[in-house]
């Protein structure tokens, strides 16, 4: 069993680099927050007798060496970026939990076949630079490098450059690691595991995902003097898709969500009526063929509504992923480790995207899930407790054991 | 006659600083560009024998002298403040057009009983620091100095703070002074002047506005994990608002205009479901009984129709003045001028707030304007004729010599 103190007094610690404003923290992809997070990451590492190497997208692999040296390496982990008003422990349970795995099979003595390697993945949000998950995705072969180099923040920043501000832009090429198997620790982010009872949730599927940037355009002028029937509102395109998206994921309920997050208005001005608005379309579900009726649905209507009402959209997909099937040889094993530590558990389907949805590609991959409190995620006041972090962590810690055999 | 190639070339001089990206001009209220272009005004001001008095809230008010020191001013001008994406007219034209005025009383040795004043207002756009015509208002004593001292723009800085940094910040007590008649000669920003192929608009009312601040909460959390039925959306109180404002103002055509041009969505990520939705609802209507029935359909419906989709809302007004008619006397002159000038005109209402408006209740008011192509205001792409901002100061100079006795 791994020491649920020590585990919950690294979250605590890690959780002051970047604060929120309600309790949370904001600690997003290659701010300097995320330079500090990753340098006392890579402390922590060393202390636990690991070598830390970073590849060229600022992902991190802290290795901690096994007796046979041919044998691939087993990871664990997941990302330590968080959202502008994010939780404590999204992502971050996953990468320390692994780190606490390490540690308690140091306290033992434990030796394994295969080595162990702890991995933080950069920029797993995807809210600062678009899309999600983007370091991964280049490590799994979805994105070419010097694409992932030039996306751009909000303020017109570029991925590339930040990395190196930071100072976490390594030599290693990406990609290049062979892995035996991964798991990922995580929250469930939803409200099942907590609604039926359980301390583990064993992933069997995750999500598919579509992010359809859209540009409402129309013609910006005076909110006072432009005649009623002159009007080209971008704005009240927004208001149409923003309706659509949710009859469109409503009609396709269970398994199918959808939502605007992300909006900016120009010129955002209380008396200019809205020239253009660009915004971004989340639509989600774990089966394909919902997914693609959604989607479709939406090209087939969208442009429609804004034409009725004198405005233009234009679309371009800034995030896309397929719905993943987890190894079932994997899945087997977190299964057993829950079951033989004596854990609730049950099969669930992520409902976030996930580093492990892509490296499922590369390697035989699985996830386990812990409870959030009311499911909430993607808010300050995401929160879990101390038993429901340590089972997870336990969990994950058997299932890798097996893998690396002891 | 004015020198309409001198009132050109200074309109365009001025249009040099705080350049927009496409044409237009951004010269937002107590920036640097601000201060930079009071600068060129006061040296102009100066250079046609006028001294300048700059009160406290950084109005600016350039004295040509009268015959009879014991008589009243009468004052014309409007502001040099712009929008973000603004034209190089909007007020403008109505401050240099009044220093061309003066020029052209100073060619032909003009002398006037009254003496002759020459007003720039501060914040008149109200788009950085709502609400609009601010320092007018407080001249007017519809606001105090330290309220207006107190309003943020959106990064949180002062008005008074930054009205002191660009070092405008006068002595001479706000509303101090009394004024015989004042004349504010401005583009239309509407349709209607070149429609019917006038010249010249005599302006005899003016409309009411209400910027109604409308904040929308819900609950931020994460648009893949949770399940349609428990999100609180705010984005979607949003879309229904847009909607709910636009079919009120639609239903009361003609005569009654409305939309949401300013819009901050929180915490504005693409994978986060927005939790906090703040955006400004602009109402308008010459007509009195139009302007309160809007509102009150909309404070009766809007909270309803938050309340069902789970979120809630709060209101807050943040600019809001009851339609203005123009004095009689001064509408006369503005009249009897295009009249004998023999430029073509019609009565006409304004279809934005404007300094005039507050000023209206101090002394005898009125204004005068121009056509500008295809209505298009706060755009940067907004255009006037020459021969049209000509027509303008020409009827502004002889109303104002009316009023001012030769
Ligand atoms: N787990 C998580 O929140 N990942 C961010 C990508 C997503 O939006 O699903
Ligand atoms: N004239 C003008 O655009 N004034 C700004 C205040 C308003 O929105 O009417």
């Amino acid at each position: 069993r791994i020491n649920p103190d020590r585990l919950w007094d690294s979250l605590m610690d890690m959780a002051k680099i970047g604060p929120g404003v309600a309790g949370g923290n904001n600690r997003q992809t290659l701010t300097d927050e995320d330079g500090e997070g990753r340098h006392l990451f890579q402390r922590w590492c060393e202390e636990a007798g690991m070598t830390m190497g970073v590849d060229q997208i600022g992902n991190m692999f802290a290795t901690r060496p096994g007796e046979d040296p041919d044998a691939l390496p087993v990871y664990m982990g997941s990302h330590l970026d968080t959202q502008p008003t994010g939780g404590k422990y999204d992502g971050v349970l996953g990468v320390l939990g692994a780190l606490e795995a390490v540690r308690t099979m140091n306290d033992l003595g434990i030796r394994t076949k295969h080595p162990i390697v702890v991995v933080n993945w950069t920029n797993e949000e995807g809210t600062r630079f678009a899309p999600a998950m983007l370091a991964s995705g280049v490590f799994a072969g979805r994105h070419t490098l010097d694409w992932a180099y030039d996306r751009v923040d909000a303020k017109g920043k570029r991925f590339g450059d930040e990395l190196e501000r930071i100072g976490w832009k390594g030599e290693e090429e990406v990609g290049a690691r062979k892995m035996h198997a991964l798991f990922e620790l995580h929250i469930e982010q939803g409200p099942i595991l907590e609604a039926e009872g359980k301390e583990i949730g064993v992933v069997t599927h995750g999500q598919g995902l579509r992010w359809i940037e859209c540009t409402v355009t129309g013609k910006d002028s005076h909110t006072g003097s432009t005649p009623m029937p002159m009007r080209r509102n971008a704005g009240r395109g927004l208001a149409l898709l923003t309706e659509l998206v949710h009859e469109i994921a409503m009609k396709n309920q269970p398994g199918a969500v959808g939502a605007i997050g992300h909006i900016d208005v120009y010129p955002n001005s209380r008396n200019v009526i809205p020239g253009k608005v660009v915004f971004t379309v989340d639509f989600r579900s774990h089966l394909p063929e919902v997914l693609h009726a959604m989607e479709a649905e939406f090209y087939d209507r969208a442009p429609g509504l804004c034409e009725e009402i004198g405005v233009s959209l234009s679309t371009q997909v800034v995030g896309q992923f397929e719905p993943p099937a987890f190894d079932e040889g994997c899945v087997a094993k977190v299964r057993a480790a829950a079951e033989r530590l004596g854990y609730s558990h049950m099969d669930i389907v992520s409902g976030a995207g996930h580093d492990a949805c892509w490296i499922n590609d590369l390697a035989p991959t699985a996830m386990v899930m812990c409870p959030c409190v009311d499911g909430l995620s993607h808010n300050e006041a995401e929160e879990i407790s101390k038993d429901w972090a340590a089972a997870g962590t336990d969990v994950l810690l058997h299932a890798v054991l097996d893998a690396a055999e002891v």
